[in-house]
């Protein structure tokens, strides 16, 4: 597949319903959000990613002369809109939440104004890249936060469920806090760091585990890490590792960085042993890393249990985000513009009130606490709303109303997260580097109180309505009852 | 991303091991075997899919000039290494088993032959690309057992873990039985039937719910599925539904295939009400088809409570295999040529009985019961044993050696089932369509019996060694044990 041909890759009924569209001459402006209900993994907060590769299926949008006859083939879609087809491009506004930026549930994560019959269209692919990488970012900030400081390799390559899982999933993983990534076509897109060492077919491919270890070492002198569990780690491995640690040492050319990986068994009682080996030889700057099976649940229990690991590879858990592995978004319509241009607010009612949408053409304000900058609170409401921070605000829950705070004026400040990306079809947006995109995010996580990090209950950020965004939204909702 | 271009989805140390075994004019021929321990899911058997994929991947291995200048870049390699991964190709051979296939742990589903260094190379893509597929293909098999014959489509594109998991997830979820996927990319890639209808949005951009079905119907009267739920299932949607089917049964043009598609709300219940409204108003032809949040367990359950549903759109579970979204797949050493070009077998042992490999030069036995047509074992042996299916044939359990099965002459029937794929790195098999390999899957899955196919704790399938295989794995344990 060529990257810059995703435009087929939707659902088959956005093109049904564009034909239905197209053949009833209704091509109205309206907006449609995306949004997720509920944080991944029962995190306290999500960390959106994609936009940069949405931005790329967005500009490359075009049904070529291949993908009409494809159509064609299906006998289900007349010429005329075949031929509008073969001319489509977008048009249309998009506005988003920046990459890196810590999200919650229900905030529009990204916003398309446009004709129905383009705004249809890009529903699947823009839901499939935003929930992937979202989910990732999420999901790695999480064992970021587990890691207490240490670094995190990501080494899923081999268990993403493909390979754009394993490369997007990288750059998500990046973006969301790792340090490097085994992934080497992720280092040469994004300009990411790229680590690994050797696995155990190379200690079998030697006569014994001593003479691989020390082609290895002069082979990567700068930095060695010597897998020592293919045999038996304390038995054979880690003194091994010393050996040849000392060799060089005693030959005038020490080894600069190096260490040792630990790949199996219990991580908490052989780092420990093995940190008392490489002490007692003289090797207290030798490293300790650690992989298997961990995610952030395992990670937090070694560290509570003072494992002596420096650094970390998670594969499979993070790059599927085993645990939960959809994010969940949601694409839904939130106004029609009437003839007078003019958004009409639209809602989706639904018996669980948690479904039901919030209407209408919308932004987001993010509120800090002037004195220690962390996240206060959102506020959605409608584009255009404005307020004086030297005023006081009055927040409520837009569930149980009766839940209040006055912030007072002077004391807080604030921000529109949701920014311009394409105006009238044309990107205006510059898509930040991806360890551009790292440092922001870091800086986004920062915002946060531990308790909203927390893995296990976390404390849960507010995202409140405006008044007048509430009020409209109940209007809505007591039409809908009345008529039914 | 091109396609043509994977040659970088590779672990970084893949590379670093490459640059080793160059450096240590180290490049003997050596067997790689690919095979799982675990089927996902609690499954009774895996179906593997992905080697056409594989196939490409391995034909367009190379190094282009923007490949070698950015591992350049990154200071750790040599320029003599790098000139010789600016002409690298594949050189060895690749046998597999054919996509589609029932297979079992412990076999090992493709096996490469090759100089080291390329043998290394090609272990993280081919991992990832039948890790992906297998998983999704075995994920959809149970779907499709537990539907007992109505028709399962994949709708899971937008919660796919980006482009390709939804790409190649659509193959994978079309070979494991589904009737048709809303992946428009899918069915132009690999000629399958595409499917979908209209979504909430489409009723809501109309005046009524009444005007959006109408105007759907007109649009689409040869197949005709209307979204029922948008504002009351039973109070709105049905009935509206069966006004429009009616007014164009009168109209003397009735729709051809017509039908409501139901997508929250109790299931069981809504389509039993809605099965009566239908047929009380004479469309007892009018299919019912269901979607949301659908896996293998709520489906089996739904059967059970003898919900009135015909088909079923399965998504996010399907296409993440949510319960378990890695299939586990590894690449292990399972020998290495010596000088006389024999291969001598190499072992991994582990303190865990069930992660030890199975050395040599390996190939599979399929073993049927005659009568029956169904599979009776798997044998796995090294490669060229021959055996006379006139004779009686002795398994045993590889662990519960005392565990014996005497198959008599004549009863039984076997066909080995790894083939070869590449000679000398050229492509000697031409891979079937997708729906050829979906044909051949359900050939595959009916020598099953259901005890083997059920969701729960289902009938194992023995998975035996030959006597020689057995006698040289023990013999190699034996020494790692004394040599310990």
């Amino acid at each position: 597949m060529n990257r810059q041909d995703l435009t087929l890759l939707t659902d088959f009924y956005e093109l049904t319903m564009m034909q239905g569209y197209y053949e009833e001459k209704q091509n109205e402006t309206v907006i449609f959000d995306v949004f997720f209900r509920q944080n991944p993994c029962g995190n306290g907060y999500s960390v959106c990613a994609g936009l940069e590769q949405v931005i790329d299926y967005v500009k490359n949008l075009n049904f070529t002369y291949e993908d009409v006859d494809y159509l064609r083939s299906l006998h289900i879609f007349s010429e005329d809109f075949l031929h509008y087809l073969s001319g489509f491009h977008f048009s249309g506004d998009i506005y988003a939440i920046p990459e890196g930026t810590v999200v919650f549930p229900k905030e529009p994560l990204l916003k398309v104004i446009a004709p129905i019959m383009e705004a249809q269209l890009v529903e699947t692919a823009i839901l499939n890249i935003i929930n992937h990488q979202s989910l990732i970012a999420t999901k790695t900030s999480r064992i970021v936060f587990a890691a207490d400081g240490d670094g995190i390799m990501e080494f899923g390559l081999r268990r993403a469920q493909g390979p754009d899982a394993g490369l997007y999933g990288a750059r998500a993983a990046m973006i969301g806090g790792c340090v490097g990534t085994s992934n080497v076509l992720a280092g040469q897109l994004f300009d990411v760091p790229v680590m690994g060492t050797h696995a155990h077919s190379w200690i079998m491919s030697f006569k014994d585990e001593y003479t691989a270890f020390k082609n290895y070492a002069k082979m990567y002198p700068d930095n060695c890490t010597l897998l020592v569990d293919t045999y038996d780690t304390l038995k054979s491995g880690v003194p091994n590792a010393i050996r040849v640690f000392r060799e060089f040492k005693e030959s005038g050319h020490p080894l600069k960085k190096y260490g040792i990986r630990l790949d199996s068994g219990d991580l908490a009682y052989l780092s420990k042993e093995a940190r008392k080996m490489l002490d007692a030889a003289g090797f207290e700057d030798a490293t300790i890393c650690a992989s298997n099976d961990l995610d952030e649940f395992l990670l937090h229990d070694l560290k509570m249990q003072k494992a002596a690991i420096d650094s970390w590879g998670v594969g499979t858990n993070l790059i599927t985000s085993k645990d939960c592995p959809s994010f969940g978004g949601v694409y839904k319509l939130a106004a029609i513009k009437n003839q007078d241009g003019e958004f009409i607010p639209k809602i989706k009612i639904s018996e669980n009130t948690e479904k039901i949408t919030n209407p209408g053409n919308k932004t987001i304000y993010r509120i800090y606490d002037k004195e220690t900058g962390k996240l206060k609170a959102d506020l959605i409401c409608f584009a255009g709303e404005e307020y004086d921070t030297n005023e006081d605000l009055l927040l409520f829950d837009p569930i149980e109303t009766w839940k209040k705070t006055r912030l007072p004026g002077g004391t807080y400040t604030m921000r529109e997260i949701l920014v311009p990306v394409f105006i009238n079809g044309e990107c205006v947006y510059n898509s930040p580097s991806v360890m551009e995109i790292a440092a922001y995010c870091k800086q986004e996580t920062d915002t946060l109180w531990d308790e909203t990090k927390r893995l296990f209950y976390p404390h849960r950020i507010h995202v409140d309505l405006s008044q007048k965004l509430y009020d409209v939204k109940k209007s809505l909702l007591d039409q809908m009852s009345i008529s039914d």
